[in-house]
């Protein structure tokens, strides 16, 4: 048995991550020994390791937030799971390992059938996507939003479950490199950011001015995207890819009524009751389990590869997701 | 009769404003002749000469959005103002003039003994420092507002109207020669901005974080202002002092769930019905009568010195307002 575990954290997220063995302890009541099959590397995870999340774990940490698991072991007193039943695992359990003991009440059963590599990327991204299409402004269908780092994966969540919708999205790109994948998921619109961005905008919706922006890069990219909204509009933050604060202008926030906020997922999880969220889960599990929402994924990597997956998981260009496969 | 008129805008706005003689029709019925005693310029003045502000009149124009005058000859028909009343001009009438045609009904009447220099500020910065410590966040007696600009005009009614509310202010200054004037107001603690301003505002506040913050300045400025800020606060702007887009990052916005928005009182007035104006004109009356709200006068002009005073409003380090006395 084997986990990437971290005892400080570094610039590089790499160098603070290492593949140890440990091992596990006989299982106790309520309690369930389960084999991870996926977990991937999200930005998140790269920025607990860096220590520029929002909320840190005590050290020493096992890495990993989320994942999927086959069930290997259940305690005698455990009814409704038995060994090969694959699992969502529970947010935060330290997913980067090869075994896991978790109380059963905390494991959600899925479907057969479903990838269980699209499945393990469910509970980060989809939620985010779902939760900025549906929570920050009412959309209606043929309404349409904008968004850039639309070639990440949860803006190609955000393009598939808006179609799903009838949402229309503007979706922008920082190369041209990018356009045809993005094209690819079901993007209405792609543009390769740039100074006449918001006429660019208009010419392709044919005069609509989204009421909602999602802006996942900061910097001028944000301000470029405020000058392309509607007056009144909603721009809704929550990445960093540019490394720069946001920029925008008093004209946009006074004149045109722009309002800048942050959406941030493990908040909402927080302020929200545990119906609510499995609720949100089962939707997402129906739609990835049937196909309808996934990500791509650039590589594979086995827990003794963990240094080279977190390394390719905090490259800034990338074609997909990092998946770290922790028993092969 | 003179007036101060511009055909076209600039980037230098005392180039494109001009004293310029006029003549006046007579009265029709309803209508009022009035003297201009006292207008003051604006910053929104400077940028509707220079162009960059959110609404533009046609050209030719006028100058100047307030002011009070004295009742010269009212139409026959006009009952309830006479020759010699003081009165407010209605908002964006064009008041840097010597003389100006009104109808009776956009007139409000003054108490006597009030300062007419005072009362011309009225109906631009007061409100808009009275709407910024009303409209945005819920404030009790006793909790803590943070603002930039605090040498401003609209800083310093706020810090007075802050004062009256039982609201504390933290005040930020950009030079440590500007931390005594705003002292003299009833501020409850100036500090000049600097990088460790969100540490020197908890030792200064008792380790309380406002929830609201208002800035006119923008660039890291405002990043500065979110950092003090508790979480989850609003982070209002209404000015560009100092020539930047506002910046502000994505982890305050994120993880400490700042909103940053803008305040712009021209829209208010159009969301806003006459009696909800005419109480807020009403209160701040009784206020600047009673000398309890006031603001410091760098210096008056007459209308042939249009010019300067303009130039003197569009310099960056003033000690007081401008203020234009068209009829000397």
């Amino acid at each position: 048995m084997k986990h990437a575990r971290y005892t400080h954290r570094g610039p590089v997220p790499q160098d603070v991550i290492e593949a140890t063995p440990f091992t596990l302890p006989a299982l106790q009541a309520g309690q369930v020994r389960v084999e991870v099959l996926a977990a991937p590397i999200n930005p998140s995870d790269v920025l607990t390791l860096t220590g520029d999340y929002g909320s840190l774990p005590p050290l020493p940490a096992v890495g990993g937030n989320e994942g999927v698991g086959r069930v290997a072991e259940v305690a005698a007193d455990v009814a409704g799971l038995s060994p090969g039943q694959t699992v969502l695992l529970p947010i935060g359990c330290g997913t980067w390992s090869t075994h896991l003991i978790v109380d059963a009440e905390a494991l959600v059963p899925l479907p057969r059938g479903g990838d269980p590599h699209q499945l393990a990327m469910l509970t980060v991204n989809p939620p985010t996507a779902r939760l900025l299409l549906s929570d920050i402004v009412d959309l209606h269908p043929g309404d349409w939003v904008i968004q850039n780092a639309a070639n990440s994966a949860v803006g190609g969540y955000l393009i598939q479950l808006a179609r799903i919708r009838g949402v229309r999205t503007v979706n922008i790109v920082r190369r041209e490199a990018a356009v045809a994948d993005v094209q690819e998921l079901g993007a209405n619109v792609v543009l390769v950011d740039g100074d006449d961005l918001s006429q660019r905008v208009a010419e392709a919706t044919g005069g609509a001015r989204p009421r909602l922006g999602i802006d996942a890069v900061g910097g001028m990219a944000t301000e470029r995207m405020a000058q392309a909204l509607a007056p009144g509009a909603t721009l809704v933050n929550y990445g960093a890819m540019g490394g720069e604060p946001c920029a925008i202008s008093p004209s946009a926030l006074i004149f045109r009524g722009i309002t800048l906020r942050g959406f941030w997922l493990a908040q909402w999880f927080k302020n929200t009751d545990a119906a609510t969220r499995n609720t949100l889960f089962a939707e997402l599990v129906g739609l990835i389990a049937a196909g309808q929402l996934k990500a791509r994924i650039q590589q594979t990597y086995g827990i003794d590869e963990i240094k080279a997956a977190v390394a390719a998981a905090a490259a800034g260009e990338r074609s997909g997701k990092i998946l770290l496969l922790p028993n092969g």
